[in-house]
């Protein structure tokens, strides 16, 4: 019975788990967040956290936006909880997103946002003082064959003096499926935290993509043949903000 | 990449949520499960469900308590939520449960239970007055293919004049993704509401199985060359309780 199991459709997941929580007023418990690792981890999260309120967002979250300045794009803002936090003070933002649901999420919770990704920007999108990679979004950096890519596509988005402010995550970690994962990813030539995973919600499952972990050395590594340079780290745990910014 | 996925590893999925949720004080938000449609959905329940107190049970699940006296056995006792309710009031009840992880939860909530299943009982376990089969679980009857064997298993554990109480859901729905679920069983032979499934939780699935949700004509069907008969429905809603007892 096992192999006539069907595979579930290919869409946007994320977009419709965000949509669902949107629809029931954000409230915890009213959607989750179902997320599939290659190695048939399954992992779930409370899709309320997409909705942060500004004075709930972490100290860490706050300091990343207490660095953003100018022209202000929020790369992977799903329904807009930095973004959304930094328009409540005047700052000049515009979310990207390649999710619809997420980009119609965030639209009708009034911020600017625009459908795209930053390997493929929406036409006529412009150049940014700061570039926000929030909520872990580090990790879009991808792994080592795509994360050089990645930085010249930002670099490309990045007015002259831009800074690249950005979460991630170390993925050292005890637990023991995780640790599973990290030394299959040594075996097959992956860095230890690159994540292959996809979003599944209901008979939906979005796109395989590959999601870093990565602590700030190797982020520092990552960006050495790219025009982006390690300028500050902020951490907590085993979170960091890193700023970057253009030049030597 | 997707070929090069694997599976995941067979445990007792179920048992593990049960153990998470409860070593977290039951609470809301502190684990989840995860169960997977061979058609490729996924589904995701608060696990402290399982964990509800007597006080706040379904008006249905009070009903059908109300209907259990002597030696009751609750097949598929989970956490025990439904079995601690009547060990509270003082009855006779003995849990019974085919995975370990739960059978262990439930013990520490002090529930008198057994490891095993209806096909499977431990030996010594004796027969009951009340076997229960609550928590949706006469899902158990599994489908048309199966249900007179099961329904047999619970009469070889039932003492003359012997009731069974269970919960059931119509499968009626106006859900896209459930009616194209329907329509894809009726089309391999299977009653519409013939779920096949498995828990999923971290890097462990739980094996697959037959899970049914049928209406009351459709468990009378069932019950027809067996030796239980339908004798009464409470509904609500597209749930319901049915009491059967032994003999024409």
């Amino acid at each position: 019975m096992d192999e006539q199991a069907r595979p579930p459709r290919t869409g946007d997941a994320f977009g419709r788990v965000l949509r669902r929580c949107w629809e029931a007023g954000a409230r915890p418990g009213s959607a989750f967040e179902v997320v599939e690792r290659d190695d048939g981890h399954i992992g779930v999260g409370d899709a309320a956290r997409y909705f942060t309120p500004p004075d709930d967002l972490s100290a860490l979250d706050r300091w990343a936006l207490g660095r953003a300045r100018g022209r202000i794009l929020d790369i992977g803002c799903g329904a807009g909880r930095h973004a959304l936090a930094l328009a409540r003070t005047g700052s000049d933002v515009t979310g990207l997103d390649p999710s619809p649901g997420a980009v119609g999420v965030a639209a009708d919770r009034g911020l600017r946002v625009e459908l795209g990704s930053i390997a493929e920007p929406p036409p006529g999108l412009g150049r940014f003082d700061t570039l926000l990679l929030l909520g872990n979004n580090l990790g879009l950096l991808g792994g080592a064959d795509r994360a050089g890519e990645v930085l010249w596509g930002l670099a490309s988005l990045a007015r002259p003096g831009a800074r690249l402010v950005g979460t991630g995550m170390d993925p050292a970690t005890d637990e023991p499926e995780h640790r599973d994962y990290h030394a299959w990813n040594r075996r097959r030539g992956r860095l230890p935290g690159q994540l292959r995973i996809r979003v599944r919600d209901g008979a939906l499952a979005g796109p395989w993509f590959d999601y870093l972990l990565v602590d700030p050395d190797g982020l520092r590594a990552l960006a050495a043949d790219t025009p982006w340079r390690v300028r500050e780290i902020e951490r907590e745990g085993r979170d960091h903000v890193a700023v970057l910014s253009l030049g030597h």
